[in-house]
């Protein structure tokens, strides 16, 4: 069912088999599983992750390539309650190991929070990553074109860019490389780095063999109409033509609260996890773009399939085989 | 575009980047990623697979639980063609490795047949399995149910078989080990050998301390209407209720073409693959259900994710980034 402040405190007490952080396409599908595999899960859902942000999947089997992400979201949160998984919007403040179930501390409602706790035999954390976009004066200008000709995935939308005029946008000189990759798709790039970081004579000696201009003045606004961007304008008053872009400036990954957890195992920012997305903590399990691979929607739904079976095997071998004798004595 | 007899020849001189085996889920998600990395695909597809006789799809994240395979399917085969895969209703007969790239030999048409072979730089084999039926007279009788409350798939189905009276077709003994999985879903469980093996006596003990009766005797025909099971009936004349049932005979492994490939490693039926899909023959993946893992459609999608993405690297890897400069000059 769908939890409230008002109605919550109906599930403080309950011993979920497992609360998944993150409601996005990876939460979701586990959350599908675990509820068709009759366990007790709540999805904790903060809001506005990167698959809301999503306007089109243009790669997911089975989906048309026009959904925006928002609508898979809800159409997956309906299917979850559905089968009778808990949802609750909230944001996901601690994870405290209690030996034999684990405590999670969410806050719900930005104001007049309140701050209560939910237990549960396993957590599946699947809070996933922002990505960065560039800080503007006016953030409405970047909006404007971010997720739609503005792209943050190659993989997702460089099929969209091809042979088009693109801006690449950096922070640190490291994410230039991106463009020798995206020059799959198209080889009319320029570097963008917004003013943010230095670029060493090595690459800009490489992206002038490669006819790859750099601009390293800051972006004043983006140029065009309906999300269909046509340009840059620079804080020095300049503009350069272009039609789509990349932006490829890292990503903020949502784990804070799984920091205070010493047993688990990072690679940079994100968790290692075998094949069915286990941690090396025993009861916590990573899935989505959290863990280490590639970050698409299709992985992150594959994800939450096997975290959740990995659970209930899990669950349904410390419990005896129901016998049909008992329940006919029962 | 789409093959056919007639036009298939405009293709065999291409060498393709890659050939898909099986226009499954896990096929078709490997054409759509092909394809918008700009990358030559062929799927082949012999029709009415494992995913074509899926009733209701309930588990999948995204899609409604209604929705049977085969439209999924025609959906995901139109988005594929859409983005450029090329897409041919066919049988593969053999896959001869020619060092360099692989020929494809397949069978068109039912009658009159040709034999047309394609070249590729990789496979993904994708062909899946099929669930073995029990064999009646009247096979109809069979298909009326199989699929719809008569089911082939524990994880897919078992939340709706959920306390009801089942049977467990099985062939042989160790098959006979589901029942004590299922109790899991419902422990009002009868099994059935349909007459097909010897059932030891350490068994028949197990089963009946679980109060699961069997029968060895073989099945006359399934009872109900509507694709409703209502029970089971005997070639000796006796009957018994059920309102559910779990087919678990095993599969047929549609594997035959890989079988002269001596680089393969095979677990059983099951090949072995790489955390990208990939075999022990570098120009093979092979994905969903051929490999090793769990049978799922979230999972054939995410393999077709990562196969073609693996597939997209290495090509890109081995070309030089197109530069601006050339192409201005070209």
């Amino acid at each position: 069912m769908k939890l409230t402040s008002k109605n919550l405190s109906e599930r403080t007490d309950t011993l979920y088999d497992a609360i998944i952080a993150g409601g996005g396409a990876g939460g979701l599908s586990a959350a599908i599983y675990l509820a068709r595999y009759g366990l007790k899960c709540l999805v904790v859902e903060k809001g506005k992750g990167r698959s809301f942000w999503m306007q089109e999947l243009r790669n997911y089997f089975g989906v048309d390539p026009t959904v925006p992400g928002r609508e898979l979201q809800k159409h997956g949160m309906e299917t979850a309650l559905s089968w009778g998984a808990d949802y609750l919007r909230a944001f996901v403040e601690d994870v405290t190991d209690r030996s034999d179930h684990l405590e999670v501390k969410v806050k719900v409602g930005k104001e007049n929070s309140i701050y209560p706790v939910f237990k549960a035999k396993y957590l599946i954390a699947a809070t996933g990553i922002i990505d960065i976009l560039p800080k503007l004066e006016n953030m409405q200008n970047v909006y404007d074109y971010a997720g739609f000709t503005l792209h943050v995935c190659m993989i997702c939308d460089g099929f969209d860019m091809w042979d088009q005029k693109a801006i690449l946008i950096v922070q640190k000189e490291s994410q230039i490389e991106a463009a020798f990759v995206l020059s799959w798709f198209t080889p009319y790039i320029t570097v963008l780095t917004h003013g943010l970081c230095e670029v060493s004579d090595a690459m800009k000696q490489k992206l002038k063999d490669h006819g790859y201009p750099l601009i390293e003045t800051p972006i004043a606004q983006f140029l065009g109409e309906n999300h269909h961007l046509q340009g840059v304008e620079f804080t020095d008053g300049t503009k350069i033509e272009c039609t789509t872009g990349l932006i490829n400036m890292g990503s903020i990954y949502h784990n804070h609260y799984l920091k205070g957890i010493p047993e688990l195992t990072w690679e940079g920012e994100n968790l290692v996890t075998d094949e069915f997305c286990q941690t090396t903590h025993p009861r916590i399990f990573a899935i989505g773009d959290l863990k280490k691979g590639v970050n698409q929607v299709s992985i992150a739904v594959a994800d939450g399939t096997l975290a959740a079976t990995k659970i209930w095997r899990i669950i349904r071998r410390s419990s005896s085989p129901r016998k049909w004798v008992e329940q006919l004595t029962a």
